[in-house]
């Protein structure tokens, strides 16, 4: 167990906060709910823009970038967006501070100058980027427009944790907007798909395809996708929204278009988010009570070689080597971290680098040189093998592949084990208390009956699955007819 | 000259908006003095920071990120930092919005959501971060901290110009911790550096390397060291600069660290940072009364070609030429962009490819197809030739390399043409008015002359040139005694 960082049996929550601060991730800063993402956090964030980013261009996204604020006026045209975020909005009401009179040195709100329309710090861009692309739009040649933007946010929660819910986060926004619904709801899909892609190919994280309920909806939209992962206490995490927001917006802001047969229609649109949440899901997905457990596709760095040596002579011997070997596996893209510090000994470093989830570790000492072998430490199973140093280069990748695979696996069998089939409320209660999980149950699709079941039961409907099986059955709160089974958990 | 953009000497400023918005680089949003950058204005600011990154990444930076709220309380620790900025802050005061009683469907500031202290919107994060990083520093150990930042940042600009001075703007901030004065000094010198490697190797924008005077220097520095570029009109563009903070930040947050020799000193710190207004400078460097002139090293497509067909046959015939030719460059890394629209006449893409500034365009017709040639048009001289088709990929890629190397050459020439030696107070206000450019004078290092110069010409200080000379002279304001030349011009 990592010095200082409970188990997870013992408090699974302060072994994720304590995990967070501990690995350099990221920890609160001076101002209520705001987080600082540290140098590694920061690090592995950039290879998941890097990878969605790519995505995102792949299947024609570019990006853009739109205002901070929002005029209270563009933020009240959508009325049902507006309601959903009127209550955790920051609000610049001024633009200028001046000496305060009062006390020396310090400063105050210049009350002359006061904004005369107040500003919404974007809790989400579409007010702004929709008030914008009814410039952009007046014929059927100027759609579709594929927009992604990479910025902050902020929505003012009461209740924050790092990375799972902080007042600012960091995020991609796309926006698109299209000729007809047939389209919006295509990329709708397309982009559930990148990110269920993205969390499975890249995070190593299974998730669950599917739709919101309406209670769940995103304010503003017609129908919201997702994707749900499951954590290692069983409870659910949404990691993706793509939103169908029909002509919505477009009604809002007056965004119409000259079709090919010369009728003016409204506009259809999606918008779609991922957020520096993931950070949270990738960490609670995989990570053990020694630390973090990175899949090689996210790792800042894949391999990190601890020296053993007793004298500078010998640190140089295997410098030699490690130079050689880590050329070797740079050539082949990989990031190899030498850690040669001789203020440390190599059992501290194992454990600073298991807590920071790398996922090879190589340790080389003077007997390893003599025979040409090197011991390899996998972090995912913890299982040791020694290599011939010459075939460190041509394993090692291998070896990486192996990890990424077997961490995805593992998270597999853990979220299939936790999905359990109920046919009544006190089950689904039984089940929710004593295994966590997603419950698979009957739901008779209202919104009075899932909001009942989450007051008693803190368990919210995560997603009508994709795949969901059309099956004929009585929803378990009410007995009414219900067609599909939807999935019902505890959430993050 | 390009439709409806006016020529520079017509009108310079109204070219620059015009060449801006029909470019679609950026646009001015609903929201006051915000601008909105357009996908095409994006993709050249995503190669710039690819560039820079990768810069800041190859000299032991790393990134994080910090909040985008400062609490009042920090904001004014630094005393002269903050009176530097309190004329220019966002500032939120309240975190709820809710129904307006009298207007039905409108949102109203929620009166009881009033923040206990006030947060600004950050101008620039030395504040927030020195504030972390008293968390972070005890020990020598602990430091250097070598960190960046990409975000966006808001000065409450009254006049603001796309690009050139938005309320809003994207910039990078580097906030560098050290243990001695001279550590940071020469960090502040290898950013300096870093910022002319960029502007003269990525941007072809000649650069004066040099230092601010005490009236120009960041608030809260002790040396500002800045890159000054010289524009088409005359008129110099302050690109970037590199604070060196001494322990102004440390003294005003309490950051102290043990030395080796165990005693407890303030930390060292340094700042540095360019922004989007380096998509102004870039803009105003190069482009001609056609449109943008675009370095291929930072331009998004590097070659558009523009097929010239009377019948699908043909377009097929050209297409199948045209995907090989592609394929071939763009395994070399550059971005082929295949025009095959058949909604618009060669003539029309030629201006528009012109207006957007491509470097190269090929045009390919039948007779190009039987004579195996295609005819190369760059975009910084105007030129063209024709060249054998099985050449194109081997000699694209030098002929790149050339634009890139010209339009560094001409802008040079014209900055050498454009720095004035003047003797006299008469001289250079001559020179302003007659020629503009960088005007080299004496002056007596005093905040008052340059005052006074500034308020009868309108021309600032706008470095004293690392590479000055010692020289003795008079300044040509106040006839006291100067041991160098310092560079006036009247700026954006």
């Amino acid at each position: 167990m990592a010095k200082d960082i409970p188990s997870r049996s013992e408090d699974y929550s302060l072994w994720y906060n304590e995990l967070v601060k501990k690995a350099d991730l990221a920890e609160h800063s001076e101002v209520r709910g705001c987080m600082v993402i540290k140098p590694y956090g920061y690090s592995i964030w950039e290879k998941m823009q890097q990878a969605l980013d790519k995505m995102f261009k792949d299947t024609g996204h570019s990006n853009a970038y739109f205002p901070l604020f929002v005029p209270k006026s563009l933020f009240e045209a959508e009325e049902q967006n507006a309601e959903g975020f009127a209550k955790e909005c920051a609000i610049v009401t001024h633009y200028r501070l001046k000496a305060d009179p009062n006390k020396k040195g310090k400063l105050m709100v210049d009350p002359d100058a006061r904004l005369e329309e107040e500003l919404v710090v974007r809790p989400t861009s579409e007010a702004i980027i929709w008030s914008t692309y009814k410039k952009w739009i007046q014929s059927y040649r100027d759609l579709p427009i594929l927009i992604n933007q990479w910025a902050n946010v902020v929505r003012w929660e009461m209740r924050t944790r790092l990375f799972l819910r902080t007042a600012e986060f960091l995020w991609q926004e796309g926006h698109t907007a299209h000729a007809n619904a047939d389209e919006a709801i295509k990329e709708t899909e397309l982009i559930l798909n990148v990110y269920a892609d993205f969390a499975e190919g890249f995070m190593a994280m299974p998730v669950v395809k599917g739709r919101k309920s309406e209670g769940e909806r995103f304010p503003g939209a017609v129908d919201t996708y997702c994707i749900e992962a499951m954590m290692q206490d069983g409870k659910a995490l949404q990691a993706g929204t793509s939103h169908f927001l029909g002509q919505n917006f477009a009604k809002a802001f007056n965004v119409q278009f000259t079709s090919k047969e010369g009728k003016l229609e409204d506009v259809w649109g999606t918008s779609w988010g991922v957020s520096t949440r993931l950070m949270g899901a990738l960490i609670m997905a995989h990570s053990d009570d020694d630390g973090l457990i990175l899949p090689p596709k996210l790792a800042p760095i894949h391999v990190v070689v601890v020296p053993i040596f007793r004298s500078e002579e010998e640190l140089k011997k295997i410098t030699e080597k490690v130079d050689e070997l880590s050329s070797a596996l740079r050539k082949q893209g990989y990031a190899v971290k030498f850690d040669n510090r001789d203020t440390q000994k190599p059992g501290f470093k194992f454990a600073e680098w298991e807590l920071k989830g790398v996922p090879v570790r190589l340790a080389i000492g003077p007997r390893d040189l003599e025979n040409g072998t090197v011991e390899v430490a996998r972090r995912d199973t913890k299982e040791k093998q020694v290599m011939k140093l010459d075939e460190v280069a041509t394993r090692i990748p291998k070896l990486l592949d192996d990890i990424q695979a077997n961490i995805y696996t593992k998270a597999l069998k853990f979220r299939d084990e936790h999905v359990t089939k109920v046919d009544t409320y006190d089950e689904l209660k039984r089940v929710l208390d004593d295994k966590g999980g997603f419950v698979a149950a009957h739901w008779d699709g209202t919104v009075e009956t899932e909001a009942a079941i989450k007051e008693e039961t803190k368990a919210t409907i995560r997603c009508i699955p994709l795949d969901a099986k059309e099956e004929a059955g009585k929803c378990i709160y009410s007995g009414k007819p219900s067609s599909r089974r939807v999935l019902f958990a505890r959430a993050y």
